[in-house]
């Protein structure tokens, strides 16, 4: 134990990639999250003797990014995790961003989740995969405070993840079927989640409710059983989509023409403005192509993804080891 | 098939049973329901040669029953389907009640299953088990109109059942885990099922929609992936029990009491006054008698009974064949 303390003391470099992901996923609003690892953020943290968190290189899909941990989800993640354990040195982390951020595809988790994954790998005594939640969260607070749940679980868990209470302990993945991919398409509109939540209606009727719930938990139900139908008949948002569909006028047409080509279910991913669909292997390329013209139509660029609904969540990567 | 259509048309007298039911499953409000079959109602039907049903023996739990068919569930229930199948013979019914009624366990859905199930055997071309479902619907609407789904649907079709829509088309068994067991208490009290229903408000607070959607989901997934910490996580009904509590003082103490020994999850059993728990059958027996011995100690007289999760439904049982 002690000789497994001194090499975990003597790492000076790790690398961690997170996942994508679609947060609400059809009925699931604010409970269900799913990584969606078609695309990918990369943290690679670099053990400093000063304390605290700086910002290294940053390459990816962005053009740069904040370099205070207050706004920066993946500074923000690192920082909540080393003061939490004491940690006697700090990190200068090179970001790699792989996830458009405001998408609504889960960028600001994955850099979050990312960073407490490899700064995890320096640490005296790294916790426990699931135990890093918390921390990544205090990350995902920088871009929405109270942060959801949804993307940063799934990132750090894979699949299909569950917050059956607001508690990491009750946190978890759910069976996910096999041979089903998810297709996320991301148009060039923007959609902010703040406004987004901040339109919610703070009551809801009971009929919505019970209409709502017949879906969730026939989509559960039927992700755990491998039962098509049933997740047919619950892959549908009545809930929260009917609210937000103004955000963005071209929903009904791209979810009309992914059902059209086969999709098992479409919605929002997360507040918007991508959109993912759910469909069995043979039917996503006609359902990928259907949604990307239907934006087109619409007058929308847009760029598509696809991933298996089973995935494995963050994971520590190679990274070059300099031992001191 | 003209064979077998005049051996159909030659039977005389067919008996089926159908087990009480547990409506709503903790946080299910009216989209599960879960058979029960420690009690079941036999419903035996003479065919005769007058059109229309007629009320013929009544045995078992109930001092007698209505005899018009608008205010019988059997009654009505084999109505429908003779009337539906314009069928050339009329039936007599013989009720035999092993389900209390006014108890929260589906006796006026038992009757009415049982009453379909085996009026279809007389049937010259018997319709598909699940395809009774309507005329079971009819039945129950004597009872509460319109008619909740979860009692019917689950007796009929056995285990733990879901509405995703309410059409029969979309009502089908879930899985349930093996291995755990049911157990009703009734106590000696009267909660009228309108009257339950009439209290509940129109609308409802959107943290709670989503703190019962984490349940509901919880408990679908747990049920289907045998997970016990998923199933506690679930089975807890924060959307409907807290507005009926009122209408059975005794359910807090009670429901402290299953918890207290083990059970997964405690609630009303339908709208009451019955309450169910779960339980891993090493547990069963303590819940049991905690249940039990907390309405005594409330000042109710209770009967308890047992079940396991996984059931058969309504089925045909042997009765004595008149050859015409």
């Amino acid at each position: 134990m002690a000789g497994r303390e001194r090499i975990g003391a003597m790492r000076t470099i790790a690398s961690a990639s997170a996942p994508a992901s679609i947060g609400n996923v059809g009925p699931g609003f604010d409970i269900l999250g799913q990584a969606f690892d078609a695309l990918k953020d990369r943290v690679t943290v670099h053990r400093e003797d000063a304390p605290g968190v700086r910002l290294g290189k940053v390459t990816g899909c962005v053009p740069g990014l904040p370099a205070e941990p207050h706004r920066n989800t993946a500074l923000a993640a690192a920082l909540a995790l080393l003061e939490s354990q004491k940690a006697p040195f700090g990190v200068r982390l090179d970001v790699d961003k792989g996830v458009p951020v405001s998408a609504g595809m889960g960028g600001s988790a994955a850099s979050a989740v990312a960073a407490v994954v490899a700064v995890n790998a320096l640490l005296d005594k790294p916790l426990a995969h699931g135990a890093l939640l918390p921390f990544a969260m205090e990350g995902e607070r920088v871009s929405s405070d109270p942060p959801p749940w949804d993307n940063v679980m799934a990132s750090l868990l894979g699949g299909l993840v569950i917050a059956a209470r607001l508690d990491a302990a009750h946190v978890q993945q759910i069976p996910a079927p096999e041979g089903l991919v998810s297709i996320v398409v991301h148009p060039d509109a923007e959609i902010e989640t703040r406004a987004a939540r901040g339109i919610l209606k703070p009551t809801i009727p009971m009929e919505t409710v019970v209409e709502h719930s017949r879906r969730l938990a026939a989509f559960v139900a039927g992700c755990a059983a491998s039962d098509l139908k049933l997740i047919r008949d619950g892959l549908d948002d009545v809930l929260v989509e009917p609210q937000r569909r103004f955000l963005l006028p071209a929903l009904p047409a791209v979810k009309a023409a992914a059902l059209g080509a086969g999709a098992l279910g479409c919605s929002f991913s997360g507040s918007g403005p991508s959109i993912f669909a759910w469909a069995v292997e043979a039917d996503a390329d006609a359902v990928e192509k259907a949604m990307v013209k239907a934006f087109k139509a619409e007058g929308l660029k847009s760029r598509s993804y696809r991933a298996a609904i089973r995935s494995q969540g963050a994971r520590l990567e190679p990274a070059m080891e300099t031992v001191a």
